[in-house]
């Protein structure tokens, strides 16, 4: 069977084999990009999805409207109001979790040999994504403050670039937050280059101290011109459940209008049964309690992992202590003729029962391989420090 | 903002702007093709939901596997199995609606320039997902029996095409039913020019007499080799909910493989809660009793439409008595110089209270004018009589 020319353009098998490993009895991981499910409020959503099913159930279950169910898109309109950013319902489409925005911004946007600059690292889903659509990635260097803003604007003047994805609050695999002042030279680089950024932000509810500064969205007013030059993709998998699959995508209208063309040949609309459950939870008034919650016990986590880390590794490995989000993001630095290849040294831990993902593939180009990811999400404080003390004797079994 | 290049490829203004006018009060719409929602077993949904959440709240709220929720699909294997079609648990993914799984066909086959041999008519959202990925589609012409196999085989020879693409049983608009000789024939022609056959079947299940012929995919293990040129797309939501967005797509193993490759990219997978919900409800045992209730419904629906158009609109239109699904495919004959062009009678009914949808877009080439599609899904029939009444005045007038 001949496949479409666009397969060609993708690679999955990087990880693929690494979570093959995962099933290993007693393996702590540290790999998984996911919510710990002990933090769903189970009975918050039962309540909710009762409540669509008794007093909605004719829309609930019934074909919908592509760019999504209005009281969703009206509940996700003061969910972003909370956070800063003015948004109308009619200025956002509910999408099949978030990945189908980021499908829908390249299916929508992107010729075969287009351009497209995204950080280095960043969301492995999102390379392979952009590819099939035949972009051409260019990767922007990232540093403790987030994407260098100096070297961006070089790369946008070179490559004008279809758009640029970021990732800007604690990004997926780094962990970093962009810093207020390069928001701001973000949003100006669109304007003077007129080029779309688009901004992935799963993970900005999620901070442990002080919240992160405002989205790019938020700021986009700061910013003549900048906010038609903005679309924003956002989630409630990592705050609310990843289950229900509701995303959404907010951007000027004519992108807009595009995207959900795309979107009625992609899947018609996304779940009404799990919008109407999401709309009905919003309404409820549950979230800020979850968001609380949910940022405590990640918080200690993430405490704990940094603390284990720099007990257990030492100068072995670098890295920054995330303010928010999922993720370390480490490097080995090869202290002491150590260890230099995040690989092998995934492959060591998976023997010594903790697993991680090494951070080559999240390089859309210049895969920096002395780096890996830990997430911190789903194992309680205890399994942390014993799965960081495996990779402790992981690197000593070098 | 300059698009992707694919957006050339589609036109969907012209049902868009018919569909605009059915916001008007008092109109009565054969204009859809949803299912009537007064039919959904919303008991029985309520309670899969609730066991869902009660049983499996981890796996129905997690991220799942992008092939899908595993209880689901072993029910789906015994819901095909009921069918006649064996079909493993491995066999199949789960899409988010058959939507999703024609726009895998697309994503994984079609390279850009790549020809395609669909139904004349057929599905509109077909035609514009797969011009999507650059298809070239060729029309082949179909009878009271279905595609004719004779000019399929002419094209096949002509064309090559990447894959033809049918909707055997009760097809949207058509209708009609594809008898078990044509079917044999397509399976042998599948095998003759080793070309796969994809056989999209949402409305099997709706028939109103006898039962129809086994699917493309129940028949092909009596065509040696068929079974792997064989693609089937499969939906609950015309038989039990749309609004969960489950469908289904059947293939040979690398097929799959690449179609859950592309899958992962376009929304990671489908909502686990939704899944969770539908296997619950498939494992309740209430399908059987909720499908021969819909089917007893839409029967009556469709003998009162048959009717009332044979006695509102005698010759001026002829049309085959559908034995299943949810329309009526009718053509204008212009007797007794009366109106040949659906689109001009499309916008009279309006004005007469009645919608509908003109045939000529569900033609990817050569379109008839002359035809219209009828829903007699989500009318009464007392509706469904002063429908057609209206239909006939619509005509008079002109």
């Amino acid at each position: 069977m001949q496949f479409a020319d666009r397969l060609n353009n993708v690679e999955t098998s990087a990880i693929r084999e690494l979570f093959k490993l995962l099933g290993k009895p007693g393996i702590i991981s540290f790999a998984g990009g996911f919510p710990d499910p002990a933090m769903f409020d189970v009975e918050g959503l039962k309540q909710a999805s009762s409540t669509a099913l008794n007093e909605e159930a004719g829309a609930a279950l019934q074909y919908g409207a592509t760019e999504g169910y209005q009281p969703l898109r009206e509940q996700l309109g003061s969910f972003m109001a909370g956070k800063g950013a003015s948004v109308a319902p009619q200025e956002l489409i509910v999408t099949t979790g978030s990945q189908q925005a980021l499908d829908l911004i390249g299916k929508t946007l992107i010729s075969s040999g287009d351009k497209v600059i995204v950080e280095g690292p960043t969301f492995l889903a999102t390379i392979q994504c952009f590819r099939l659509y035949g972009a051409e990635l260019i990767s922007a260097p990232i540093d403790a403050q987030g994407v260098r803003t100096d070297e961006l604007e070089k790369l946008m003047a070179e490559h004008q670039p279809k758009f640029v994805y970021l990732i800007p609050t604690f990004g997926n695999p780094s962990g970093v937050m962009l810093s207020l002042e390069r928001r701001k030279k973000v949003l100006e680089l669109a304007v003077k280059y007129n080029t779309l950024i688009v901004e992935d932000d799963p993970y900005g509810d999620l901070y442990f101290g002080a919240p992160p500064p405002p989205s790019l969205l938020a700021l986009s007013d700061t910013v003549p011109g900048s906010r038609d030059l903005l679309a924003h993709c956002g989630s409630l998998s990592k705050v609310l459940s990843p289950g229900l699959r509701i995303g959404w995508l907010i951007a000027q209208p004519e992108l807009l209008a595009k995207a959900t063309m795309c979107k009625q040949f992609s899947d018609a609309h996304t779940s009404t049964f799990a919008q109407a459950t999401a709309a009905q939870y919003l309404r409820g008034g549950r979230m800020p309690a979850t968001l609380a919650h949910v940022r405590q016990v990640y918080a200690d986590r993430a405490r704990a992992m940094g603390e284990a880390l720099r007990r257990e590794l030492g100068d072995a490995i670098e890295f920054e202590q995330p303010g928010g989000g999922l993720f370390f993001w480490a490097r080995l630095t090869g202290a002491h003729g150590g260890l230099k290849d995040a690989g092998e040294f995934a492959k060591r831990a998976i023997e010594q029962g903790v697993a991680f993902v090494p951070g080559a593939p999240f390089y859309a180009a210049n895969a920096d391989a002395s780096t890996f990811r830990l997430s911190f999400a789903t194992a309680d404080v205890a399994k942390i420090e014993e799965g960081v003390a495996r990779l402790g004797r992981a690197l000593a079994a070098a």
